[in-house]
């Protein structure tokens, strides 16, 4: 069986890179200590690789079934989730108050990313019902928390969001599902959602939907969709189960990839009344929806990260391990082949993964830190200074991981040459599942206009300030240490392009020429992107190098990977960065006035 | 059903860019005339509409399957393929003495690709026998030739090409396959041979191997390789069938992609004896294949640019009929939603799609023109000359659209978002077959160390300035005219940084630092790529300036499209060929020198 992740490399991120310890100190996080971030990751990692692991092939081969009355999904699945719950996992990222582990996010994160790298169809059960329980946690009444919170942080109920229609994917202004208020204050609910994943199983009691809907009259567009509670089974006032509500399955959809995370398009009041209850209030839904929008977009860029992960841990072994040809020096057609790792070519493929997923590693754990920073501030200048971070961090924490993990699991396909073609090796499957990631929670072209349209020049570019201060404040940190020389001197470089760039459309959106600013929005979000990776290599780098001194044996090695990696992500990867730049620079119009008869 | 190619397009690229009339004052082809060579595109687009392309999602859903005894292909396969037989496809690249039309290699090669595009899986089986064939045209005896090569054209065999083992795929130097002289000057086979494309299937009579193998006590390495043909059955000196022969299959290789191929593991001569005839002369084996190569490699490039055009064509019309969201400047919210093709970032990621992919077919209808120049020319050294570009642009035509087509159909499935991503629509599909072709008939890195190791550097850079030559001249040509100086300008200026980067590698090629000298084969190969199709652009827009001035209506659009697609190359694609430029002069040795253990 193949890595899951590099245990040493984590170690680094969290303990060394990002100090996950010292939140130990506040009182939230009082109650733990490195030994017990360590027990969740060894157990989680244990879970993973006995029980997650083990069927993830089978699970994508014999994908969830509809017979026309039941879904049927292999057993291994709700076994796997059964241990998982016993375990604690569902649980682990909340208050203790609610039965939960109170951990770090940044902890909780890397515990989630160790069971999608094993399966990502499995553990798409959970992250759905953590994410509604959270939900309800930010907005639902004491008695909505008892009735529908408690049991899925326990794992007797899971969760989904649904958001998308056939008709209103990206756009969800578009949504036309219907709530019709009922005297007794509940609503009933009409309408189709598509993409619904976990919209119907077996694999727990009951099924709590969380659903966007217009009340009847409300205003056209985001302003008039509200959220409502719609259980497949009705809870009552006991916590027992009541009728079958309203909500149907109408069909599966079959995707390329993620086959494992059963995908439905649901009906709610076709024949029979669908009842729900409103979360907070009316026409405030997407605001409620968007609150937990950071995490879920942090999150779906850390999965991408863990599937580019695991292929890069696969196509590694099987670098040292598989001998064939001769490096072109080479002159005595009787020596024996080397292992391919030994050919440059090869090393590429591998340095190119390792750049992507170490440096989106960062990046997501980076973010998760800020958001554990957050819950813990006492300072409402400073929790307000993180969340502009966050908020701008986070189209660039989505959206880069799904793009360049998606070209890491690429290349590993590559490096295993017709193998990695076939079904027999894990990485064709990363690649199919990964392939979902730069459309779901957002396509990376809706990141991209919410990065430069909104996020870069909110509160007067009160964000974006932020943010290049903290990269030129990284940069000095590391200034004067001549091994860190050049990328000190490329990020600073990069960055005064940056903000050139920034400025420039700026002054074309200030004019009022809306379409014209964001026409190259996806070109800013992939320089920006690249600046931020190049940023996280950084401060990865500086870390190592403080350590490399002391090191010895594997551990030498480990910091020198990284300062190879670094390199590579510098001299390969950041110029990339300077070309776009001087593209948006230009104000290119080529895409924007593209006559649609000239196709 | 989706289009397979923009005819409109096609007829561009065959009689305004490359003239393919003008072959018809050859005597070679005096007995066409573009009526023919629209005859038969006609005929072939109408049988992929109706026999390839409605089977081709089913093919991909059922996939052959081998019982243990017998291999199991869903019958519309078998029925295809005798009508495609039937109507003289199979045996319409071949001369007229062996029953072919004696059709020019561009015209074959873009009917070819109707088919490929109508269904990549159904299509391999005659593209494997065509080569088979053509092999044994060049190579093999008058007897041969009629035991074994007439009823391939006929149709009645199928071929393969049976290279790789499963120790020896990139290098086949490496391969173990026997050979052992029998007394009646015949060969005992033993071995085992891995990815043989049509290996075992009952679509046709007979199959016929083509199976390379080393005579027992010859060279080590490639030069101790032999071609033999292999039989499934024997055939009399009658033509009638005899005893089968021991070739048996081992197993089916189940991939992601190109599931209608049947893709095989197949033993010779392990429980009983397989017997073969040597092709040509003994040791001779590899040179026989590489003289196909061309043609194959320029094959695998044409069908990743028809998958990628395929794609392309699906997401247009998707494009231009789904309404959803609005501008960035629009104001009213209760204005109905625009199709999607009027989002900035969808245009940008068709006119991607649309750069690349015509950009590849133009490249690689510009190789088969020149292979049917090499067949019509009287002289002996512009055959020479024919042969040297032909050489030079192979690789380019092998990798640069496995890569970017590629690239094509990731973007074709964003553009469908969330239905993009279900086996609903074939863009997934197409995305899964064409990530074959980045690995197979030599990686795309070996086809780099081939590029800038073997064919830049060979006589002297002949072949590497006689392109450079072409590429300038073409330039000079559409010179002075204002609307193309932006073309114009570009090319050169990169070809000037390509030639310096040319020459600066052949220095450190002759200092014998042959390993530093390819490090970066890669980045040479995608740097001199992008300059190729930015010449491929610069040639149709010249040929769509001229035409546009008496253009109207439909054809005006589509002249105007070219301009706007070359525009989008040039300005968004071309600079990453300076940036690779700049990569390349600094002799970059990150990953030659990356120590294996700091992984």
């Amino acid at each position: 069986m193949p890595q899951l992740i590099n245990r040493r490399d984590l170690a680094f991120m969290l303990y060394e890179l990002l100090d996950v310890e010292s939140l130990t100190e506040k009182p939230r996080y009082a109650q733990h200590d490195r030994g017990t971030f360590d027990a969740i990751i060894d157990a989680a990692y244990r879970l993973a690789e006995e029980r997650f692991q083990p069927h993830a092939a089978k699970l994508d081969a014999q994908e969830p079934y509809f017979d026309g009355e039941r879904v049927h999904i292999i057993a291994e699945v709700k076994a796997a989730l059964d241990a998982y719950i016993d375990g604690g996992f569902l649980a682990a990222s909340f208050d203790a108050e609610h039965g939960g582990l109170q951990l770090p996010y940044t902890v909780t994160s890397a515990v989630q990313g160790i069971f999608t790298a094993a399966n990502a169809g499995t553990a798409g059960y959970p992250f759905l019902t953590v994410a509604a329980a959270n939900l309800l946690r930010a907005h639902g009444t004491p008695q909505q928390q008892a009735r529908y919170m408690k049991p899925m942080i326990a794992g007797r109920f899971f969760g989904t969001m649904c958001l998308s229609e056939p008709q209103a994917g990206s756009s969800l202004a578009d949504i036309r599902t219907r709530a019709i208020p009922q005297p007794d204050g509940r609503y009933r609910i009409v309408g189709n959602k598509m993409w619904i994943s976990g919209g119907e199983h077996e694999l727990a009691e009951n099924i709590v939907h969380l659903v966007l809907a217009r009340i009847e009259g409300a205003p056209p567009g985001t302003k008039g969709i509200s959220l409502f509670i719609v259980p497949k089974f009705e809870v009552q006032a006991d916590g027992t189960l009541g009728r079958r509500n309203g909500v149907r399955l109408v069909g599966l959809n079959h995707k390329m990839g993620y086959r494992g995370t059963v995908n439905t398009v649901l009906s709610f009041g076709e024949n029979e009344p669908c009842i729900g209850d409103i979360v907070g209030s009316p026409n405030q839904g997407l605001a409620y929806m968007f609150h937990m929008m950071n995490e879920a977009r942090i999150g779906v860029g850390l999965g991408a990260t863990m599937l580019g992960y695991a292929g890069y841990l696969v196509s590694l072994e099987y670098a040292r391990n598989r001998p064939q040809g001769w490096p072109p020096s080479a002159k005595d057609p009787t020596a024996p082949p080397v292992m391919i790792i030994e050919h440059t070519d090869v090393r590429r493929m591998l340095l190119q993964q390792k750049a992507y997923v170490e440096g989106a590693l960062a990046l997501c754990l980076y973010c998760a830190r800020l958001v554990d920073e957050q819950a813990v501030s006492g300072d409402a200048a400073q929790r307000k200074e993180l969340a502009l971070l966050l908020d701008i961090l986070t189209p660039i924490a989505k959206a880069w991981p799904s793009e360049f993990c998606l070209e890491a699991n690429k290349l590993a396909i590559q490096v295993l040459g017709g193998y990695g073609y076939t079904r027999d090796y894990p990485v064709e499957r990363f690649y199919r599942d990964n392939r979902l990631n730069p459309i779901h929670e957002g396509t990376n072209g809706i990141q991209a206009l919410d990065l430069l349209g909104r996020k870069v020049m909110m509160n007067d570019g009160a964000a974006f300030h932020l943010l290049v201060g903290r990269m030129l404040q990284d940069a000095e940190s590391a200034a004067g240490i001549p091994e860190l020389a050049e990328f000190v001197d490329a990020l600073r470089a990069i960055l005064d392009t940056v903000v050139q760039v920034t400025q420039a459309l700026s002054r074309v959106g200030a004019q009022g020429k809306v379409d014209l600013f964001l026409a190259n929005a996806s070109a800013y979000l992939e320089m920006l992107g690249h600046t931020v990776i190049a940023w996280q290599w950084l401060r990865q780098v500086r870390c190592a190098q403080a350590a490399r001194a002391a090191a010895y044996g594997a551990d030498a090695d480990f910091y020198e990977g990284k300062l190879r990696a670094a390199r590579y992500f510098y001299r390969y990867e950041l110029p990339r960065a300077a070309r776009l730049a001087e593209l948006l620079l230009r104000l290119d119009d080529t895409c924007l006035t593209m006559p649609p008869s000239a196709f």
